[in-house]
């Protein structure tokens, strides 16, 4: 940590700054500038909240040069991980994983279309929801446990894994129970406590970066996950908040070369929350796997129009069949298979 | 809402949305314009996700007209609502409620030293937080059940209410048993089971709009509380994640007019969180009830410099004593008390 | 500045990285901490971009300590400083100074109608677009010199100083000779010939906020006026780009303690772009006082359903004097007139 | 246009917006819904400022239909519009255009270095500042004539076209004289004086979004160039400003596929503003073609340790030709040639 001065600061007030240093344990050093003194603190103590220190007189900013996260980081685990999913097929490496399925299970017929469909195509994995955050209490909030059942038929029928989100700690051991990998939504990427409920799990986590979350942020959710002892962690990018009004959220692909030089672990795109509109997926797609992505999660619904959520991003079977085409190209254009 | 064709659709187009708009049971109207046509569906479906006509055969985009809130908004109920803390005070009305306090419960010493100088100064609850969602999972996660039991004996000395955050569902009725407000933090305002378990309790709740989300969202998340039966959110603006880096968010008061129009709920101003440093808090503060707020929430340590949460936005007692003599003569300039 | 290294770098980075700030004229400190070593560069450099030192081996990231404004810092110039206007009223110092008028002068009924009810309501200026900064090439774009020579009528009718936008190098002239304040606009800040042209008249600049401008940046082109030995910048926030729909632009007041802390220019509000509705001006009017605005810049239209631009934000001549006496009250409670 | 009207209001307020709309020499039609009734106007009247309705009483909100840009749409030229460079090189069209260069012109042997090494990895054109927007007044500001006359060389050396930035409308003839392209940058997208004088010469225009520009505020800017007589408009993305801090500008390439949908110019993309950081230029670089850019626009330097400006983004000769060998293998995979 560097404590910057203000211009004109006493030496008493940089005493005071070393002493509060030397209470916490760490080691101060001062460096007089020609404007500025700054006053850096060596030691390692995350988990204090050092920027209390901006109330000492004469202070301007604290500057941190630790990053917070440490068993999510690069630094301490050098070769990227890879995740098994337990039916054979894994995120991270060499393999671009595809996942995709309808936004929400709605019932038998519809979900085993889509999923007999983006499992012909070449898809891994199933999503679908059967619990729903929905920002409107008064829309449809999924088949809960019943949707489950369904995605376990499913599951049986095709061989795809399963991703599903959990919403709340009290469905998490239901929803392990069913599913392959739990997805944590972007609105819960800051609930703390399920994110320690899904770290007690051996189900790997699939992490979506909340729509305002900086990347360091991203980083420490997955270390909440990670503390607990399950280090199978999937990151997923969604898409951001901007002022942009052309797309649902703004799709910020420079985030998987930072997470690949910042952390050990994988990054799949969703481009359909990403954008918010069917036509934009399959060049975002395509535009993911090219910068790199681990995988993509993708909404694939078998009748759009009639979609009960998301169907304005919803594509058609026959569209993923297409864009998995152009997928397979643009991997092997990089080096990597699907 | 209003359909928008694309230009150049063709009669059928226009046909197949009139009969997607029927099979919802809605009646449609259309208008044919120099360069579009569009169709309005008339009839109120809150509820059917009809964004999904977007996927429609030379669809554009799909434009709502009815707000999605219902028991929050103004058009259902006309008079403000005054939400009663209990301690014989309450957040609405002529009067403005100032709720100050730690940003965290650190021990007795620390809690009542805080609580007699807000009390004394003229606040009427007494804010600390217990649990504490922390961006880090090493950071100091609060006192828990240790700290309500503080904050309850705050309350017995000096007769302030309690408000106090509660992270997950599994903490509500623990919570709802020290606490005369539950307050729901920016991190959980998408955190739906969280808001229905609040709005299963008979406490008045302080929601805290997310850092992102829009105004519509916010007044959603309180409609999810009120739909379980209790009517009393109180709601809490905090500020704004932008690309502005003078300040840790950027508080936004064009909301409180704002939220008065579509709005009967009280709203409340937090210019610790929505400014990061102490030396704005005075200033927002009294922006702040020019602007019309019904409260404001303020971070309070005897010792900023020492505090494990938040110091560097926390102002002393001393200086909240000051900051609520320039409150008082903006209040008596807009016709109100505090 | 302060060069960051990676974890695991070499002495001979450590050193390379030396050697470049040695190159520079600069001194090196070279600090080993436990994770992480860190090079404090020291000497005043600005001008030069140390940002390319990133390109180094091993180097994580670039930290700059000192401000890169002189002029327009407080550090430099501790005393607030007041522009004066010339027809004897100013901006900055006790007095908060009221600038009203149309968005555009569009005829002389109507600017002399708003001139004359702005100045018996208190205004001290009258503002009023001769050439307008439009979005759509198809939009009005202003009365031109006609406009002027209008403004200047209103002028000598009520005394009030004009403060009018001026968009481009080749009307500085033409503009300087008709108005009183050169205003230049949001989408201008960053169009540096035009703020060294403004910067070589006589007369004061009124600069407003570029929309997705930071605080540095602000200040930055308040310095290019300066540098060229104008030093008459009035600063004015208008609203910044952000997520939210609710408003046109978000405002946000804190930047008004924050200029105070950096500078010593005087900072205005425009509250009516800053919003873009009508029915918000007044609270945020109250609130830009109430933090410590030296000013507001406020558009009044005698009939805003049929003005030619921005009629959803400008208030009526009634309005504007309704808002006056709030404006009053808030100023006599923070120890100001008006 | 629609006029959404507020829920309660009385047949004279419609009435009196149905007096508006006919002043204006609309049609209305009026739609009563189950809780609002609605407005409709119906006829072309782009150039008028219908928002100033908002203002009439118990109109709720205004909502546009038709999109405010002509010559620039897809609607009025169907077939993607290909721009000649004069140099036998284009931009649009099955081939992805690849112009490289430093950020700023320093010197002679730095700038042949870059050209002859972007030339020999198949860049069509060559970018460098001769004229530099620089944020700080005291920052390097580029060669000015002297920096043209050394891009003419790089010309005739190596048959580079040369694309550079105008950054006033008095160095407009100047630059025409040497550039094969006039580059206007993100802080002069709004420079709407400059954009008319760019529209009257016969040069091709880059034209790069502005920093929180939306796309139709861009397009719109397109519009000013086309509206002159300018046909050959290169739209140019380079990044937004956003909460992120990983990056210098958030890059959003599903613009790529808006912009393909509303307009028929072409796009090209900026990785190098896009990200600010060197290591993400060849990621983004892949993603942007594989999602259909029309070309890139990258800062390449012979020493970025040591350049003048943007360093920190710049990549090597030998970056650029690795780049240049992926590059193809994406454009490959989507049926282009580089």
């Amino acid at each position: 940590m560097i404590v910057v001065m203000q211009s004109g600061c006493a030496k008493e007030d940089v005493d005071h700054v070393v002493g509060l240093i030397r209470e916490l344990g760490l080691t101060d050093h001062v460096i007089v500038g020609t404007d500025r003194t700054v006053v850096a603190a060596i030691g390692d103590k995350r988990g204090v909240d050092m920027s209390s220190l901006e109330r000492s007189p004469m202070v301007d900013r604290i500057v941190p040069i630790l990053a917070p996260y440490k068993v999510a980081s690069r630094e301490v685990k050098k070769e990227a991980s890879v995740i098994s999913l337990g039916n054979g097929s894994s995120v991270g490496g060499d393999k671009v994983a595809v996942i995709a399925g309808p936004c929400s299970v709605e019932n038998e017929t519809q979900l085993l279309a889509a999923a007999t469909a983006v499992k012909a195509a070449g898809a891994i994995g199933l999503r679908g929801g059967a619990f729903k955050p929905r920002t409107n209490p008064y829309d449809f909030q999924g088949l809960g446990e019943a949707g489950l059942k369904l995605l376990a038929k499913a599951r049986s029928e095709t061989g795809l894994a399963i991703v599903t989100e959990v919403m709340s700690i009290d469905q998490v051991d239901l929803v392990a129970e069913y599913a392959d990998v739990l997805q944590i939504g972007t609105r819960n990427m800051h609930n703390f406590n399920l994110l320690i409920a899904a770290g007690r799990t051996k189900k790997p986590v699939m992490l979506k970066r909340g729509w305002s979350a900086t990347l360091q942020e991203f980083l420490l959710a997955a270390e909440y996950v990670m503390s607990e002892g399950n280090q199978d962690v999937i990151l997923c990018e969604r898409g951001i908040r901007t002022h942009e009004s052309y797309v649902r959220n703004t799709l910020p692909l420079a985030i998987i070369p930072a997470i690949k030089r910042e952390s050990h672990l994988p990054i799949v795109i969703d481009p359909s929350q990403g954008t918010g509109h069917a036509y934009m997926v399959p060049a975002m797609s395509r535009a993911a796997i090219a910068a790199g992505a681990d995988g993509l999660l993708i909404e694939v619904h078998p009748d759009p129009e009639h979609a009960m959520t998301d169907g304005a991003q919803s594509i058609t079977p026959k569209g993923f069949t297409e864009l998995m085409g152009e997928a397979r190209a643009i991997a092997a254009a990089v080096g990597r298979t699907i």
